[in-house]
């Protein structure tokens, strides 16, 4: 067992790679996947781009000498291997645990982690900002950015490209290319990496070149000897024209798995010391080494914990059905109002599977759009749908949607577009940590005019809540975390009314006024439990909306109570409890109010539960905070 | 005078067009040209785009028939042709003013105004899903996406053209390349759209034309024609390959001057029926027919009412030297420091006179970005630059902030690096209506932890932020508003504390706190000086930071006072007055509280005290209410 990673565990810093000779590089690689799928099947993470990316991080590591040099990856959570050779091999076990390493790149970890890491398509220009300011301060070092093909269908990638491609400086970027990202890429931009010639780019090659040689000496002989040639060779159009296009000077493509070659075009790089943007072409393969993961790199993008000879997909005969998520539960709301609603249309930027909508694409495929990791568009493009008379719903993670606020407000909300937001992972992601945390979803929309928001607090309401909104001739975003969803037995009980509460229960006596919103109604209800075991009444109010906020049913309970509490799994600042400070303020209620939310921080990795009880959201914290503020009414 | 517009005047709707003859078409264009610059003298506007745009846009109209097909602007400002095409051309004196027609593409104004188009880049993805919701409903109609080439460095734009080319449908995009947008034009796609062939693409051409050929038969003989070829010919390598790359028919370049050559152009294009995405390649000039517009673009991009004979640039004689605005004292205080610190870099998203930076970038051009309208990418690569040790500031108006929100969280926030973004145009911005309001911005940046928040009440506050922001190790946030600003004359009285509120003047009786947000200052003295009239006592404070809130000055002055007012001119929900309202809940301080700011509605285009007086925020409106809130108290 001990020599399990022989050479390895040798490794402290990238120093002690660059000297290890080539021979040993193949050993090393398979210690790496060794280690990587150990840990990830114990921790879970994200294991087929890590896998894919060894030979190409220990050729980089072998080369450019972090931190003097840097290194950016995009997205992240390809750069396991990079974490092993920068000296977290030993505590490489922690990966993604409370306390333990982070699943991405983090400047606060290590100084070989140039720079954050966990949403796509950051790293060029990131990258072309440090590559600046070594400019400026006369700084060497050569600056790399590592970026995978799925991450360059985000504008923001595109973005810096094209102005990269402008400035006189020797900016690296490596395109990792594995031919899909999360789930397949989609777009144009990906057709043209994986299709070397189809028909249309034979048809432009043709119809260029042919243009261009009627206007040369000779033109019609070489037309027609490359029109001959054209049919017997398949290499003229390489995705290099188009990154030629935009300034850079393109390398490759090269073999992402053979560690020589990637060395020596990475010192030729290097040493010639241009002053111009580079783009090194590399194609790698998704979850290389790892069998079940090469065949399935959708599932092994980012795993549970499981078996690793089993793998992932294994379910243990004994265990019991699992509890359906809210995920799975807007899977199947989707698929019921597909079937009643033609209009309706489902969006993901890249996350079909992990926003539970697969289901409806092999259905519906028709009503089905993938776009890519492309957030700003899949909004305007909602918007675009809408307005032509469709019904679409967006389905994006929380800490995503940060990226389509813009079109939200101008396309969406400004012309009162019926787009739908599905809302995924808001509040604690768990192990993503920081980058990912649904932490600020309803203080970026409350203060959108026209904006309908709401949250489920069970199975039934989300239904409900995503029948309703079909109806309602506004923006609509519904928000629900990862995980379980709570099953209400006794089904919805009061149906859903545009901008109303529901009284759960109302108290014994009229001491505490418990306004939850969303899922952590579970907590609430502990809170509640633990309350009036210390002899205070609770009356428990599901919010349904935070907008348009039920000012009603607020004022007439509010008044009866000697103290308000409001808990949500979202910022306190802004959010609903802040909704409901400011409706006090404007009814000119004066009654003491206990705001329970997300602190004003960047809340890292752990497990869900573990990141609640850090901030202070469990039922039993709040109920304790409640008696505290009660003991000093 | 009356036969001034004797074709104009006589077209109600496109199909009045429609119905003139080809020889009557430029006759009609000068018209056109005449009563745009006729009315953008004398209200405002945005000139040299829309001038530019007269024959293409006649062209459009003639082929495709709006509503039935759509068309979008991208931005809108080229649009105004388009207005006065369709039936907007009697009240097409009402541009931009209060109940007016709005400067912009309206959806809600006419039917034929497709879109919202206030920011740039979002045409094509609205189109994309206009063109899908026709497939899904088996409707006919053409839709065409108008982009300026402008436009294209915006991300959005790309992320649209990568999807919309790996659809079958037959998406109509028109480059309308100018050659530059608002500044110049930025990037290696705009040097692609300019340069037909420069060494670089000539570099290229060679060497993939050679490397194909090393592979055909009879290649060397082939290559040395082509080498000797290309020196006597630039057409080879045109900017339909980068299209077309993307997956678009490209089609062009047209002259965006000759009418008929467009209409032959679009006609054919119609008739075909493809289903595939064209791009037609247009290349029109900004300002033409005004020739101070043709010779200076930028200043006549967007332009404040002048003397047409005379020019933007003349000033009165006799006129008073103008107060400076916050833009200019801005731009002032970058000039200072930039001299004094050499690490300070300014960035701007296309807006480099917009935000007042042309004499910084005349100063010091290596250490200006103008980066194009690429506003995500404008803040990463400013963390980027952060990273590397620079101080890079961000320019950027209130509303196009919202198009970087996520890599203010994700890229600054988050590692907690020293950019600084100067948020101009924040609060009302008149004329622009709509689209362009600054309304959102105190609410959309205040959740985010590691924030500072401020916003400067006079000019002497404006240069101490921006002094004192350079000092802190922290990313903050300044806004300011576009127009005059207040010169206070004592100066800054109380130097600026990290954190600290000012007390300007204590009330004589403890009856109103009246605690003022930035800019609406000025009205908040007005306030001030009624409530002292009515006998009311008002203490009043000039809150300079909304993060972190100065809560040890209000909780003792809170105490003390009967009615709370916070006035701030930015959205009431989730904006200062919401912090206030959350920190006196947290406090326990029940006091009541008028949170005064812009209602939860998009404000229509007037001139800014119109939209104020409409939003109830000017000085005597506020004290009317605090009047009213007094009376029941």
């Amino acid at each position: 067992m001990k020599k399990q990673f022989r050479l390895l565990e040798k490794i402290n810093e990238p120093t002690d790679l660059r000297r290890l000779n080539a021979a040993e590089l193949p050993l090393l690689a398979k210690e790496i996947r060794r280690k990587i799928l150990q840990t990830v099947a114990k921790n879970g993470g994200h294991l087929g781009s890590s896998l894919g990316a060894v030979e190409l991080i220990i050729a980089l590591h072998r080369v450019f000498e972090t931190p003097k040099d840097s290194i950016l990856f995009d997205v992240g959570h390809q750069a396991y291997a990079h974490k092993l050779l920068t000296g977290r091999y030993s505590n490489f076990d922690t990966l993604r645990c409370g306390g333990g390493l982070s699943g991405f790149p983090r400047p606060a970890e290590s100084p070989h982690d140039a720079f954050v890491a966990g949403h796509a398509s950051n790293a060029i220009s990131a990258a072309l900002g440090i590559r600046e300011a070594q400019y400026h301060q006369k700084q060497d070092g050569n600056v790399v950015a590592v970026v995978g093909d799925g991450s360059l269908t985000g504008g923001l990638a595109y973005e810096g490209l094209n102005m990269a491609g402008a400035l006189p400086r020797g900016l690296i970027v490596i395109l990792n290319d594995n031919g899909m990202f999360i789930d397949p890429t989609v777009g144009a931009m990906s057709r043209w990496l994986t299709t070397k010639l189809n028909k249309d780019s034979y048809y432009l090659v043709k119809k260029h070149v042919k243009g261009f040689l009627r206007l040369c000496p000779h033109g019609d002989e070489v037309a027609k000897l490359i029109h001959h040639a054209a049919g017997s060779s398949k290499a003229f159009f390489t995705p290099g024209i188009l990154f030629a296009a935009l300034g850079f000077r393109y390398l490759g493509p090269l073999d992402g798995h053979n560690i020589a070659e990637m060395e020596e075009m990475f010192r030729s790089v290097k040493e010639r010391n241009l002053a111009e943007p580079v783009l090194i072409h590399v194609k790698t393969c998704k979850g290389r080494g790892y069998a079940l993961a090469e065949e399935d790199p959708v599932t092994y993008h980012g795993v549970a914990p499981f078996d690793s000879l089993r793998g992932a997909n294994y379910v243990e005969p004994q265990s019991e059905e699992k509890t359906p998520t809210y995920t799975a539960v807007f899977g199947q709301a989707m698929l019921k109002l597909g079937a009643e609603e033609r209009r309706l249309i489902a969006i993901t930027a890249a996350m079909k599977s992990g926003t539970g909508l697969s289901e409806f694409a092999a259905r519906y495929p028709e009503r089905f759009y993938d776009v890519g990791i492309a957030e700003e568009h899949a909004v305007t493009f909602a918007a675009g749908l809408a307005k032509g008379g469709m019904r679409p719903v967006v389905a994006i993670y929380s800490t995503f949607l940060q990226r389509s606020i813009d079109q939200i407000i101008h396309d969406v909300a400004l012309p009162n577009l019926p787009v739908i937001l599905a809302i995924d992972r808001a509040g604690l992601v768990g192990a993503d940590g920081a980058t990912h945390q649904g932490a600020f979803d309803i203080a970026m929309l409350r203060y959108i005019p026209n904006m309908v928001l709401m949250a489920p607090a069970s199975d039934a309401e989300l239904m409900a809540m995503f029948e309703s909104a079909l109806k309602w001739e506004k923006p609509v975003a519904i928000r629900y975390p990862r995980g379980k969803i709570y099953h209400d037995p006794a089904g919805l009980k009061e149906p859903l009314v545009f901008g109303k509460a529901r009284i759960v229960s109302a108290g014994a006596r009229s001491d505490v006024l418990l306004i939850s919103y969303g899922h952590v109604f579970e907590e609430a209800l502990k809170t509640r439990a633990i309350l009036q075991e210390s002899g205070i009444g609770c009356t428990l109010v599901d919010a349904r909306f935070a907008k348009p906020l039920d000012g009603e049913l607020l004022a007439s309970l509010v008044v009866r109570h000697k103290l308000v509490v409001t808990i949500e799994e979202g910022a306190k600042i802004g959010g609903f409890g802040s909704a409901v400070a400011e409706f006090l303020a404007s009814a000119a209620l004066l009654k003491p109010l206990l705001i329970c939310g997300l602190p004003d921080s960047f809340i890292a990795h752990d497990d869900v539960s573990a990141e609640r009880r850090k901030c202070g959201l469990t039922g039993e914290q709040v109920a304790e905070e409640i008696l505290r503020k009660w003991s000093i009414l």
